[in-house]
């Protein structure tokens, strides 16, 4: 039967208040962090997922493919496009691990540490517009919060 | 040129530390919330994207379909995909909206409110996992920044 609820039906079910729920809140405001990235970066032709790979790849860290997505939470799949397509454009190059000569590592090609440090300037300051409620001292606050829930254990 | 970083190049680009990075730490956590959310729901056949409609739904708010695309921040065409999904299973309805007749609002079904009630049970256990590590200080003062995040001014 599709009977719905008039306002006080026998189940009274009262959803959990979504401005109290961390995953709510959390799925809102990564959508509002990923938005106001993609946007800084336009013109560039980057996007938020590709200059994280990027921005991983300049930094001295040569990680490995399976790394990038363990730390970015992404498919396999999804790197292998992602590194396909900075590598297409001369942003990154791959090289064997030197660890596992049947992995590779991401390497940022000069180019791309020049493009990295361009968007690089442009993110910082969409993610201050997007922090740009609160202090230094919550910012910092937040940052450790989340760490914890990013990295658990 | 293809020239690659040796360790120590001219541009001697230092990557913000991602540990300290707030959207990535947040697109880190979303993703983590959002599988932990989605194996909870794992065997009701809903996810969390359809979860998060079918809770507003079922809140007694009937919700039109641009209130659920604004607050979950999805595309209207993701809202009515999700909404066509749950009427499919017989878990809403839609109903013209009294407010604007060209638009419509989403109303759970007895059978939404008895599956939501029971998935809300998963999320919400999922939920408490995600945040084990917190105390319930940190988790009111997490949500409370995340709030200001999410709903800026």
């Amino acid at each position: 039967m599709d009977s719905v609820d008039g306002g006080g039906g026998e189940l009274a079910v009262v959803p959990a208040d979504l401005f109290d729920d961390v995953s709510f809140l959390l799925a809102r405001a990564n959508a509002l962090s990923l938005a106001a990235g993609n946007a800084a970066l336009g013109a560039g032709g980057l996007r938020v997922r590709s200059y994280s790979v990027l921005a991983l790849a300049a930094g001295g860290r040569r990680p490995s493919q399976r790394e990038l997505a363990e730390l970015l939470r992404l498919d396999p799949s999804q790197v292998v496009a992602l590194v396909d397509d900075l590598q297409s454009r001369g942003l990154v190059i791959r090289r064997p691990d030197p660890s596992d000569r049947r992995a590779n590592v991401v390497i940022a090609t000069e180019d791309g540490r020049i493009a990295y440090a361009a968007a690089a300037a442009s993110v910082s300051e969409a993610q201050n517009n997007l922090l740009g409620g609160l202090s230094a001292g919550e910012r910092t606050q937040l940052a450790a919060l989340l760490r914890r829930l990013a990295f658990p254990g």
